[in-house]
């Protein structure tokens, strides 16, 4: 039988959860677990960049349709594309958990497994965390800190800025229904593995986001004017954030949203129209950003350069702080009741 | 009738907690909640020093008989703590809640109120934090950033280093038997609540901390050795935690433990062994610490300055990493396993 970690106790739960993030690599001179708090530093003249989140069993994700080691991999992406939607580079974090008495010793070292996979990838080291038990549900929350030395905000933008997104949307709903639904749609098993990896393995678009701040920071006063936010919720509720934060009217143009062929036509299979995974479906996390249009090609081309990708899917206009959708010529309000609440569903 | 912070939504809880943090000061050029994530600064030369602690309620805490605004200081007092420990500055730090649906809007609000006052108290910025129902019990998790030149550790103490703490011990528990035992034990009213406000209202040593660290920084070589951790789990503990990270055997006097005269005044009355209050009670969050011999009067001088003070309880000698208690001229192995353990206990 594999223990539990609350048979292993607390010592010995920690002493797990530093072997699972060994081979993570942590720069000369910082201290990680083991004192009352780590010690880092940040590269001189580099602004700190700190972002958290707290994923609850049952509201976030469930043990039983998620693996352990796919969870830990998102708690740092979800968190690593805030950093990103900064134009920062993650640096450090840590990772609390509270953990129910029939929770193993196993799955706690897949989770952190998990967690040093995504950390390695976007370089971030994880110097610290708490363990405790839990009478109700599994908890992880995770806070990190990234550098940057000119932080890209999500205000800044002016009527004119053309909207646009780093990468296809709705893949990681089409995705999750793949995994609820035990139908056999008309997809080549790349086409479905595809789907299924955005919706498992989403990765935060740390490059695209370093790309972008390399570039206004090297662009003097010409360089473009950006403002930008990782597109965690679904596009839709994006738009309406960086609507919001400029007190502008965010416009998306329905026939430019990427849809990838994939979720086109797993969403005919399912009777679903691919626009509501396009703009509702969350947990995408690529970056949603408006750019003034003489910046367009520069911040096309240094993305490009990264290894990314810039798509225009709509601009901002003058108008009230609400995002449209024009759809064969007719503009509707995109309707905010729809977007996910995290106090009412799971 | 009060809403439920679920009636309210998540955008406007964020507001109410907003609110509740509005007169705690920002410094100029920090960006705090309302984008993907936090913007501060490290001062130069300076290393950031980083602490997380997960509150899970029913293990560290009941809402029963803890006031929300008293679990807001203690949310941010232990962390600060940690900070202090390492002789460090608080700086910034992020606070997330994940809230049962029974959870008022004015309970919320309450939490954060006790977390400015806390912050407020130790000069921290509160810069960000997560929000989410809970299908279970509350959870707090704090994240917290100090800064400092010369971070102290709880390695480097040496054979002969004299063992100190930075107040009495053993107060926090009193106080709580005080609120759990409905008795009219012979305490004067400010004895009473001296007791129950070291439970309720722990102040983290900060600047206790800060003056062991410019002590070093300033002393240049012949500046005292000093090994410290705070005092979160109970002089026992801290006593064999620092026997471990420095592979010597602690030696604790029992007569040189500091117990108040209320304590000692209650547990008689209780007929409890005062002693076991100083050594298992916990939550005192006082710092122990080692330091040379020739040190200890130049470390007495700046706590004092500093308005704290500075108390020998022990040293550290050659042997295995225990700790022993040397009571009427006989040393016993101090029991580990009569300590906390957060997967056990509630």
């Amino acid at each position: 039988m594999e223990p539990t970690l609350a048979q292993l106790g607390e010592d010995r739960a920690i002493a797990l959860i530093s072997e699972a993030l060994a081979d993570l690599p942590l720069p000369d001179g910082w201290i990680g677990i083991g004192d009352d708090a780590a010690v880092t530093t940040l590269a001189p003249t580099m602004k700190a960049v700190t972002t958290t989140d707290i994923l609850v069993e049952d509201v976030h994700f469930r043990r039983q349709t998620t693996s352990a080691r796919e969870l830990g991999w998102k708690a740092i992406a979800v968190n690593a594309s805030d950093i990103a939607s900064m134009g920062a580079r993650p640096s450090w974090g840590t990772v609390s958990i509270a953990v129910p008495g029939d929770c193993t010793a196993q799955w706690v070292r897949d989770l952190y497994l998990g967690v040093a996979d995504c950390a390695r990838s976007v370089g971030l080291a994880i110097v610290g965390g708490d363990t405790t038990g839990s009478p109700g549900p599994l908890m992880i929350s995770v806070t990190l800190v990234g550098e940057a030395r000119n932080p890209l905000l999500r205000s800044g933008a002016q009527a004119g800025d053309l909207l646009c997104v780093t990468g296809t949307v709705g893949d990681s709903a089409a995705g999750l229904w793949l995994l609820e639904n035990k139908a056999t749609p008309p997809l080549a098993p790349e086409e479905h593995d595809a789907l299924v990896r955005a919706h498992r393995h989403p990765r935060p678009h740390v490059r695209e986001g370093l790309a972008m701040a390399s570039l206004i920071r090297n662009g003097g006063p010409s360089g473009p004017r950006i403002a930008a936010l990782d597109n965690s919720d679904g596009l839709g509720r994006s738009a309406l954030i960086l609507a919001q934060a400029n007190n502008l009217t965010v416009e998306l143009d329905a026939e430019r949203i990427p849809l990838s062929p994939s979720l086109r036509k797993l969403a005919g299979h399912a009777a679903i129209d691919p626009l509501d995974w396009g703009l509702w479906g969350g947990e995408d996390y690529n970056l949603v950003l408006s750019v003034d249009p003489q910046g367009l090609d520069a911040l096309r081309d240094a993305l490009e350069a990264a290894g990314g990708t810039l798509l225009q899917v709509g601009r901002m206009i003058e108008g009230p702080p609400i995002a449209v959708l024009n759809r064969n010529g007719l503009a509707e309000p995109l309707n905010k009741s729809s977007a996910f609440d995290h106090f009412r569903s799971a």
